[in-house]
C-alpha cells in the first residue's frame, strides 16, 4: 500500500462515516503536507485519487471539497435484520433459478448479477501465464497435482495468508473448482441430512441452496448491515436448536456489504469453540477491500482447528478458471477426500497457470487498481441510487466487495419490482432470494461492479421508478 | 478407420475368441489379399500391425504365425460374479481410500492406478490449443460458458455422437468436471438418501464412494466378465428391491472390461423403461475400442429420456484439464441446476482449449494411435501374466479400455498381494475395493496403459510371485 493510497484510504473513511461532511473544505496540500508529514506531491496524489472515486471535487482556484452529491445520499440502514428465529428445511432454489434465469438474456443490464465487470480482470497477462504452462506441461502434473492441487499454487496462497497473519501452510489447504465446491465439501463434513446451520439474515442465496441440497435446516440469525451476525442471538439459537455447524460471509458479507470487526471475530471463534461447532466461513470478497488493510478472516483466530475457512480467484484475479480452495482444519482430510469423490481433481494447466501469475508478483498492483475502481463505482451508484430511489431507501456504504443492499420503504415489493425490472431488460436480486422464510421482502442487492454508463445510469432510473410504487394492501 | 486395420481388428479378434490357435500360420500376404479383395500392401500393413501388438510373429521365409506365446495364457474368467443380492448401505471409502492413497507415492508402479500413463496423450498440441484461447480470452465468456457449458464444446461432443448414431443435440448436454462430478450430480438427480441402486459386482470403487457420500445403498448384481450385468438377475433384483435406479458401465466396464452386446444393452433400456427407472450410464472408455467400431452407449437406444449418460475427455485426450459431461435425458434441467450449486461452472479456458482442438480434427488420428498402443499393451502384458502368475489364474481379454481382470486362485488373498505390493513399491487394485460387501477377495485389477517397460516386467514377476502363496485358513 503505498503512502497517498493510505492517506486517500483514511480521507474516504471520514467522508464515509460522516467525519468530513458534504461542501468541506480539505486541508491545502500544503496545510496537509505539513501536518501529515508527507510530501506535498503524495497529498497531490491522494486527493486525485479521492476526486476518480467521486468523493471530493476541485475546485479552480479554490481546492478540494468533500462532494456535495454526498449531502443527499439516503440514511445507511442501521439495524440488525429482525428473522423469526425458526429452524426449517430450506426450500428456495426454485425462486433463486426463477430469479438467475431470467437475469440470464445476454443483454440484460446485470444489476442483479453476482459477477463484476469481466473486463476489470487482468485477463491477457493471465492468459499469457496460462498459455506458457500449457504449452510446457509436465505430463506428469496431470497426476501429480490431482487433490489436493499444485503444491506450488496451495504455498502461494498460504503465503498470502501468512503475510496477512494468518498462520497457513500449503499442506492446510485444498484446492476446489471455486469456492461453491469448497464450501459444498465443508458443509458435507460437518453435517448430516436433518441437522441445522445457523446463517445470517440476508445470507447469500447460494448458501441456501447447498443446505437445501444436503438437505439441511437453516436458522437466520439477526444480522447487522455494518458488523455482520448478533453474537447475542447467535448465542441464543445454538442454545435453542443444537445447530450442527454456523456458516458466515465474515468480510464483505453478500448481499449484506457488512464486515464483522477484528473483536467480534475473535469472540465469534471462541463463542463456537466453546460449543464444539464448526464455522464455515465464505470469505471470497476480502481482498477487495477499500480501506488500508485486508481485513482478516475469522480463520486468523482459529486455534482448535473449527474453522473451514474458503476462499478463491474467482471475484478478484480469474472468473471462469474455477479456481478455489478450503482451509478446513482439522477436517482438511476429510474435505479432500470428499473433493476426490466430487470431482476427483481441480483443472491443473488453470492451477498452473495462477500459480505463475502469482509468482510474477503482479497480483498485489492489480488488486490495488481494481479496489480503486470498484470504490469509484461505489460512489457513482450511490450517488445515482440517492437521484432516482424514492424518499425512505436506505443504502449500506460497504467497505469493500461490489454489492449495494438498498432497503426500501416497508410497503414495496421487490419481488414486483425484479419481475417487472425483468421484463425492462435489466436484472436485481430481490431480497427474498437471500431467505430460508422468504424475509426482506422490501430490499434489493443491487452490483455496482460494472461501470456506470448511460445504459446502466437509465437503468438505475428505471428502478428507482420501480422502486417508487407501493404494493397493493396484501 | 482405415482398410488395414479393419482387417487386424479381425483378426486380432479370431487369435482372442480362440478361432485361430496360437503357432497356426496365417494365410499369406497373396492368399489372403486375394480371399479378402484387399491390396497386398494393405494385408501386409494389417500383419505389420498385429506383429506390433505381439499377436503374430513373423518367422524368416516362412510367413506369420499367430503368436506361441498366446498358447499359454491363462484361460479368461467364463462365469458371472455371485454377490449375494443383498442391499446394503455403503461403506467402502475408508479401504478405497488406504488403497489409494497408498499408491500415490511418486515412484511406485502404478499397475493399481486408475489413469494410463500420460505420455499418451497430445498434450503438447492441446496446450497450443489452450494457449491460443487463453490469450484470446474474450472477457465475456468467463460469464457465457459456465453451466451448461461452452455452446461449441457442446456441438462438438453432440457432433460425435450423431455420428455413431445416437440422437444428442448441444442442449442436451451439460459440461461437468469430470465425468465423476457428472455421475455425482446424475444420481442426486433421480435418488434420495436412503433409496437403493443397482450396481454390477464388481463396480468401480468411486460409484460405490459417490453411492456412500448420497446415503444410497447399493445391490450388486450378477456380471459376466465378457458381456456385462445379467438382465434375469436385474430383472429379480429390481422386483425383489424397488431400487430407484442402475449404474452400469456399459462399455469395457471398470474393472472388468466387459462390454454389453448392442441387443442386450437395448433389452436393458426396455427392462429400465418398464419400470420407470433411470439408468445411470459411465461410458468413460467407450471410445477406446480395439475393434472396428465405437461401442453403441445404452444411450442410443433411450427412448424414453431414462438413461442418464455421462463420460469425459479425461480417459482419452485431455487428462488434468477436468473436462466432462452428462446428457441426462429428462433431467437435463435438474442436472445443470444442481452443477450450479455443486461448482457453478466448469473451467472456462479448458472447455475452449478442448473445443478448438476438436475443431481442428487430429482427435480421431489421435485415438486410432492411442487404441493401438493399448491393445499391444495388452498382448504384452497378458504374456507377462502368462508367464509369471500361477496355476489356476483367469485373466479377461477386454477389447478395449486399459484393464485386466486377474482371478486368481480361489484361496488366494489380494487385499494382502496388495499390501506386500505397496511395500515392495508396486500398486495394484485389489478386489474387495469393487464391491460393498467386500467382495472378489481373489481378484485383482491391472492397469495395462503404461509402456511393459523393464521396470514393469520386474513388477510384474514380482506380483506373480505374491500371488503364488496361498492365504492362511481363515
Amino acid at each position: 500500500m503505498k503512502r497517498y493510497q493510505a492517506l486517500a484510504d483514511d480521507i474516504a473513511r471520514s467522508i464515509r462515516q460522516g467525519l468530513l461532511s458534504p461542501g468541506q473544505r480539505l486541508p491545502s496540500v500544503r496545510q496537509a503536507s505539513a501536518a501529515r508529514q508527507l510530501s506535498p506531491s503524495t497529498v497531490f496524489q491522494a486527493y486525485y485519487l479521492l476526486e476518480a472515486q467521486g468523493l471530493v471535487q476541485s475546485r479552480a482556484r479554490s481546492g478540494y471539497y468533500v462532494s456535495e452529491q454526498a449531502r443527499t445520499l439516503p440514511p445507511e440502514p442501521d439495524a440488525a435484520s429482525q428473522p423469526d428465529g425458526e429452524s426449517r428445511p430450506v426450500d428456495v432454489s426454485e425462486l433463486v433459478f426463477e430469479v438467475l434465469e431470467s437475469a440470464m438474456a445476454h443483454d440484460i443490464v446485470p444489476l442483479g448479477s453476482a459477477f463484476m465487470s469481466p473486463a476489470l480482470f487482468p485477463l491477457a497477462k493471465l492468459g499469457r501465464a496460462m498459455a506458457h504452462e500449457a504449452v510446457h506441461l509436465d505430463p506428469r502434473s496431470t497426476v501429480d497435482d490431482l487433490t489436493p492441487g499444485n503444491a506450488e499454487l496451495r504455498r502461494h496462497i498460504a503465503l498470502r495468508y501468512r503475510i496477512g497473519g494468518v498462520e497457513l501452510g500449503a499442506n492446510d489447504l485444498v484446492v476446489c473448482n471455486g469456492a461453491i465446491e469448497a464450501l459444498n465439501l465443508c458443509i458435507a463434513a460437518v453435517t448430516r441430512p436433518g441437522d441445522a446451520v445457523l446463517v445470517e439474515s440476508p445470507c447469500f442465496y447460494a448458501a441456501l441452496q447447498v443446505l437445501e441440497r444436503h438437505g439441511l435446516h437453516a436458522i437466520e440469525v439477526p444480522t447487522h448491515p455494518r458488523d455482520g451476525i448478533e453474537l447475542g442471538a447467535l448465542a441464543t439459537a445454538i442454545a435453542r436448536h443444537r445447530p450442527k455447524a454456523c456458516w458466515l460471509m465474515t468480510n464483505f458479507q453478500n448481499p449484506l456489504g457488512s464486515t464483522m470487526p477484528d473483536a467480534k471475530k475473535r469472540e465469534l471463534v471462541e463463542l463456537l469453540a466453546r460449543h464444539e461447532l464448526p464455522l464455515i466461513e465464505d470469505d471470497v470478497y476480502g481482498e477487495l477491500h477499500f480501506g488500508t488493510h485486508r481485513p482478516a478472516p475469522a480463520k486468523a483466530y482459529d486455534r482448535h482447528g473449527l474453522v473451514l475457512h474458503c476462499s478463491s480467484f474467482s471475484k478478484t484475479l480469474a472468473p471462469g478458471y474455477r479456481i478455489g480452495w478450503a482451509a478446513a482444519g482439522r477436517y482438511t482430510q476429510q474435505v479432500a477426500r470428499l473433493k476426490l469423490t466430487n470431482t476427483l481433481a481441480t483443472c491443473v494447466p488453470a492451477q498452473l497457470a495462477i500459480a505463475r501469475y502469482l509468482q510474477r508478483g503482479s497480483y498485489e498492483r492489480h488488486l490495488r487498481r481494481l479496489r480503486t475502481t470498484l470504490a469509484a463505482q461505489q460512489s457513482a451508484y450511490l450517488t445515482a441510487v440517492a437521484e432516482h430511489f424514492p424518499q425512505g431507501t436506505r443504502v449500506t456504504r460497504p467497505d469493500g466487495g461490489y454489492f449495494l443492499w438498498i432497503e426500501l420503504p416497508e410497503d414495496r415489493d421487490a419481488l414486483r419490482v425484479h419481475r417487472e425490472a425483468a421484463r425492462r431488460g435489466i436484472s436485481i436480486a430481490p431480497g427474498p432470494i437471500f431467505s430460508a422464510h422468504r424475509g426482506h421482502g422490501h430490499c434489493l442487492r443491487l452490483n455496482y461492479g460494472h461501470p456506470l454508463d448511460a445504459r446502466v445510469a437509465a437503468a438505475l432510473r428505471v428502478l428507482g421508478g420501480l422502486s417508487s410504487v407501493r404494493s397493493a394492501p396484501a
